[in-house]
């Protein structure tokens, strides 16, 4: 990143040199993603419990203050599968699902989770993503990829039928499935094939027909827009609304107007504990598709200043109607391959949804709710992802665990408990590792100065010295593990009287492993041992000369281990 | 420790061959302890806000449940400074002080934390004693420390005065202190005087004047019973309490009544966190004192079973109208010093303390509270220790900061804040840390098979090579760092061709480092350089064999990376 204001104002840097031909790109691109988001932006307003003009809402505003702000080109934010689910699940708890304070509800959190995520910014708080690990990050998205769809079923059979769990969303269902309305059911399985169709099988056919592979993926990912065509065309023509299909209905035109959601003291405190995971998983969702792009035009992200631009955007949503926004996968995805070089395509896109808003709405009327559902179910097929699952069976057990819980507690539990889940379980498992390091008593691999496992390798041991080497940094959470350790490893040796701790992997000593080399040092020197240490690292050597172990120290600091051995083994009885 | 009942019963172990000089070590210790332990506990029931009689309770049959369970041989458990303090503060939220309310949520208080301490031994989870670090403990205690005697200056001054953190006690002590007793005072001022000189003075004294050291420091140690003894006689024969010198009052005699606490879900769950944090606390505290004791014995602690020990001393306690217990500090040394060899000195003890609450209770009647005042603020004035603080200021900024971070919770927002704090500070810091690891770029020493930081030594390095020595474990908190960190360094040496990752120092990959590695090599490959491994441990080497990174890595792995120099600089161009 350069200093100066374009740090803070990332234009600034591409806004130098823009031609004719960048401007013509930009523009190709936004008209792609408009005809994209429209249906895109109702859906996830349908997800949140929302009226459909929040979803274009959040669709305008939030786009500009990113492309402000933003350090990626081409990441496109606005209302995503994931926080809308975490949106509805919050509100939810505060408010009846259609009423108005349930729609300001969803206005207050995305102010408050673009404040917090603007004070995150500036508190250089970037390195927060990196508390959840990529397979828990990847669990939670399949775990709710999985609420979503099952939660939008209802929409497909024309039913009521409600619940953040698994478990409550599966019994609802059953509940009520019996009431289920053929024409709803009709035109969601339609609408559901059809899509499914266009994903798999459209693209290669435009392909076989002559096009090119980019253009037939490009045409393949306006399938949404035409299958919103023919279910509105059918359900006009066919009087869908008497035979008690749910339709869109009414959706008032014109842009939202400017306001400042008035501050409820109860109420934040009330959607505080929400907005904070939905800012959290919002954040490392966008950073996570930001890298991904800017990876493969060598541009890179700043987390620190995506932070504020994505505070920006939820507070440009928040004063305009809208609901939480993050940058989403599949929209940016579309933005990148139809050919945005800079954030001026999201400007242009925010103008489309702008104008969308202001004339598409009456058509809009006759748009059957099963279709919307039906788009969202075949977007979030694609971000249940069981390959990570099988991964980390395969690669480790902690990130198993890890991966599990979170998808479990996610499924059995609710989105919010997932995240946290996710986290606590990440850092506990990496805790647990560190407490139990690995320890080996290593002896010379015969012919070298190289020390090896003395139970993997052929090597030479002396009766009187034993090597210790500790594969981990030590402090507080594995000190008392370490003493006991090697009080067990002297007591099986009787005849030892130089214990040599090798410390190559030993990229800390804290205060709590300072005291217990200092009782390690105090009971071996009570049964007439000696403590060495070898292969000390600089920082850590600097940390120890700051106190006075090494004064009391009862052996001495080698440079090397095998001059450690060397020396001692002539000082043995 | 041994298998089978032993391993449950720790007394089937030292009750074999239990002979008759034992008994009378023990004995003897009992006499010593008992006598120590009957003001005390009268003190840490006064200082918990209850009524003198339950202190006397928890002194019984808690000792005889350690004495059965536990693995220390000299640890005494019972009523603590800080678990008083903690109950006091967690007691005064749900109830009024002085009432029956608030002595049976003590009393549910102990039960609850008795059982979550069972629970957690039966789970194993000992090793959650390493969450919290040395200095972080030695901070909390401390602060608790500076709480617990101002909380007591009111009994000095014979004021009401109230409050939990540093500056509401301050204020209240303020507001009041016009308002103090001058006898009261003056007893209060006598006895801290004179337990302050018998500490300091009276000792080297009785050194001097001929008796072994040992002798004469136990004696000293008796100095709380003389000033109590002094200022009852005093209480009496001046007849303080119609001067409105605060006495203790009437003590029922007789032994405590067993009782099952009912069962209030409301007032369980109001106490849950408090209960759960005095737990943690406790065992920690209990567990540093029963290690160093066992240490200079040459015995050992098993951390599983004193949780089952001090889950059971708690439900005990909870049975027999007292309140949270643990294994006390100087009760303990105490103990140890007089010579106590077993636990049955423990059960010794508890016989003396119940003779104690059948036939003692009337002549305590005129005792002033503020000898039992004083004796507490001598006691914990003991637990006041700067050094650390010292220490870890020299020694480390993250220990210093955990430390203070402590500290200052613990006094600004009290007790409970104040464990959570140190416990968050040390893993955040512990996690901050990581997140950002030493990386240096390394060269060959000239003459040698040694790599050291190009930065700090005169090495020899290769235009077309650049060697990376990482300093930590690779997992999901430094993930991005490291890709972030390579990028710039390859970023500033645009000749490189092959770059070699020294893995010596890398105890884990996790999954998403494995990801971070992927992404590295990619974009490295698309550069047309190489990535290379080197020194890979054994069980890193394991886990990237489960997957299919070797396959695809654009480079190799070197078992030595000066193998890995010598055979790449014969690949530059």
């Amino acid at each position: 990143m350069n200093g100066g204001p374009a740090r803070f104002l990332p234009p600034l840097q591409w806004l130098r040199g823009y031609g004719g031909a960048t401007l013509a790109s930009d523009l190709l691109a936004a008209v792609i993603v408009t005809i994209m988001l429209i249906p895109q932006s109702l859906a996830y307003a349908l997800l949140a419990g929302l009226p459909p003009e929040m979803g274009l809402y959040a669709s305008i505003l939030p786009l500009i203050a990113y492309a402000l702000f933003g350090t990626s080109r081409t990441l496109s934010v606005g209302p995503v599968a994931v926080a809308s689910l975490m949106t509805a699940t919050a509100v939810g708890k505060v408010a009846e699902a259609g009423t108005a304070d349930y729609a300001s509800a969803a206005v207050a959190m995305a102010l408050m989770s673009g404040l917090m995520l603007a004070a995150m910014g500036l508190l250089r708080f970037g390195a927060l993503a990196n508390l959840l690990s990529h397979p828990v990050v990847s669990g939670f998205i399949t775990a709710s990829g999985i609420i979503i769809a099952l939660s939008q079923l209802r929409h497909i059979l024309g039913i009521e039928a409600h619940g953040e769990t698994l478990l409550d969303l599966g019994h609802s269902l059953l509940a009520h499935v019996a009431a289920f309305n053929s024409l709803t059911l009709a035109t969601g399985m339609a609408a559901l094939l059809f899509l499914f169709w266009v994903r798999r099988g459209l693209a290669p056919l435009l392909t076989r027909a002559g096009l090119p592979a980019a253009t037939a993926g490009m045409v393949a990912k306006a399938g949404p827009v035409l299958i919103i065509v023919l279910t509105t065309l059918a359900s006009y023509l066919g009087g869908f609304e008497a035979q008690d299909v749910a339709v869109v209905g009414t959706v008032p035109s014109g842009l939202p107007a400017f306001s400042t959601p008035v501050f409820d003291a109860e109420l934040w405190s009330e959607l505080a504990v929400s907005a904070l995971l939905v800012s959290i998983i919002g954040f490392v969702e966008s950073v996570s598709v930001g890298r991904t792009l800017a990876a493969k035009r060598r541009q890179t992200i700043d987390a620190n200043q995506e932070l504020l631009a994505l505070g920006a955007a939820n507070i440009a949503s928040g004063v305009s109607s809208g609901f939480p926004v993050t940058g989403g996968f599949s929209r940016s995805v579309v933005n990148f391959d139809a050919g945005a070089e800079t954030q001026l395509a999201s400007v242009f896109t925010a103008a489309g949804i702008a104008l969308a808003a202001l004339f598409l709405t009456p058509v809009l009327y006759f748009l059957p709710q099963a279709t919307l559902a039906a788009t969202i179910i075949v977007a979030v097929t694609s971000l249940i992802d069981w390959g990570t699952v099988r991964l980390a069976w395969r690669y480790s057990r902690s990130d198993f665990i890890a991966v599990t819980a979170t998808i479990v507690v996610t499924l059995a539990l609710g989105v919010e408990l997932g995240v946290l889940a996710g986290i606590i379980a990440s850092i506990a498992l990496h805790l647990h590792k560190t407490s139990r390091p690995h320890i080996a008593v290593v002896g010379t691999v015969p012919g070298t100065e190289h020390y090896r496992n003395v139970e993997r390798h052929e090597v030479v041991t002396y009766p009187g010295i034993v090597s210790i080497r500790v594969d981990e940094s030590l402090y507080f959470v594995n000190a008392a593990y370490l003493e006991s350790a090697i009080y067990a490893i002297v007591a099986a040796r009787p005849e030892v009287q130089h214990v040599v701790l090798q410390c190559a992997a030993v990229n800390e000593i804290d205060l709590s492993a300072l005291e217990a080399l200092e009782n390690i040092d105090h009971r071996l020197r009570e049964r007439g041992m000696q403590l060495h240490l070898s292969e000390v690292k600089g920082p850590v050597m600097d940390g120890l000369k700051r106190t006075d172990f090494l004064e009391h120290l009862s052996g001495d600091v080698f440079l090397s281990h095998h001059q450690a051995v060397e020396a001692l083994r002539d000082r043995q009885d």
